[in-house]
């Protein structure tokens, strides 16, 4: 019995199992929990992951959630996954777990509090919260800072290294959930940090054509939010000019 | 040449750390940061830690920093560690990271963001924020009632087992920082949760006499609060009668 792997592509740690298990050749079948209309939030599910979150993952009679758990056990419970993905080496190892480990109070809570009090939350109906968009804003560039002069000094890729590994992939995927934002405000946020938009093209690079395919909907989102935004802006300027 | 620790006792990540060391007879050094003095924002603590924080480990020309990072790697550093601190089987290993990974964003940033807001705050000139530490109690009874219904389900300690690991250590840890509280306060959230009160002491007991040693400090800081606490409501009394 295949791998079953719980998602919703529009969340950034479903993504970045999704693109794993691909680029490794990982025999599994997608099992889609669409958090817009609540399905986690189902009896179903609950069995599957009461914390009921995506991703979660059933490997025959073993149950696992948790992004980053996810990903080391599949690196090495699938004995063909190449090592530089989560390497034996005791320091590198260690590194990997650092930086993963550093991800979930720095860029990933900075990038939840911006996306989610300005996009996703307004959109869902729930109030904006102007104050906390700004906090998530500010842990956000101080990781990209992190990023662009400490996990990137030394190479290509995260913790000096010059092939991809499990925080590569889990990162950029966090990353990519700027792109629901608007240009101007991704670009502003973004592109002084020229090693970061280097290591993202670099990752995207080394897991195609998967990285691209399983971003497919988040760019179609991109479209939708956009043109609502647009369309919004145009509205309030009719308005303040009547 | 000894493992260097770097710590401040009353962060509670730097106290696991501490606990795990001693409890495993690891020849280390304890080189105290004063966070209370911004020790942690010195060039020298820098060249250690560039995110400036506490803890953070020297082990000969190794770095690390990221709590569960640092106990995961002296579990495979140091041959002496009993294995159930950091089981060698995949699918007990996995459940260890899954639910160190969920506590970085539930149980720890519940517990900090009330006892942070309501006392280490206030009480550093910061203003109060009650509507943070509201959400932080908020978050900190939904993962003590995921520890009692979950986590504690199946065992004695963490994620079914017969013997402490780890986790147990890290987040009994975190827990811990609720002395700080009143003790109506820490009773109120605390006391409903039977199994999580129960496995408190277990890992209290399994981890003697170092557990109680390595906190003298925070119970030392919990008479003063409560007494600082107890004088000014005495105050307010007092005005709110003029």
């Amino acid at each position: 019995m295949a791998l079953k792997v719980y998602v919703d592509r529009m969340s950034q740690p479903s993504r970045a199992v999704l693109i794993f298990c691909k680029i490794n050749g990982i025999d599994f079948e997608e099992i889609r929990v669409d958090i817009l209309t609540n399905k986690q939030f189902s009896p179903e599910y609950k069995a599957i992951n009461p914390m009921r979150q995506v991703p979660a993952i059933v490997d025959g009679r073993f149950k696992l959630f948790e992004s980053h758990a996810i990903l080391i056990y599949l690196c090495c419970a699938f004995p063909g996954v190449a090592s530089h993905w989560y390497p034996g080496d005791l320091f590198k190892r260690s590194k990997i777990h650092s930086v993963l480990d550093w991800h979930h109070s720095n860029l990933r809570r900075g990038t939840v509090g911006l996306v989610f009090n300005t996009i996703i939350g307004p959109l869902n109906g729930l109030p904006s919260n102007a104050q906390a968009a700004k906090e998530g804003e500010k842990l956000l560039v101080r990781s990209l800072a992190k990023l662009e002069d400490f996990w990137l000094k030394d190479g290509r890729f995260l913790t000096g290294s010059l092939q991809p590994s499990i925080a590569d992939i889990s990162l950029v995927c966090e990353i990519m959930q700027l792109e629901l934002l608007s240009e101007k405000d991704r670009d502003r946020i973004l592109s002084p940090y020229k090693k970061v938009v280097q290591w993202i093209e670099d990752t995207k690079k080394a897991t195609a054509p998967h990285f691209d395919e399983v971003h497919g909907i988040l760019f179609k989102a991109q479209k939708k939010f956009r043109e609502r935004m647009a369309t919004e802006s145009v509205k309030n300027e009719v308005k303040s000019k009547m």
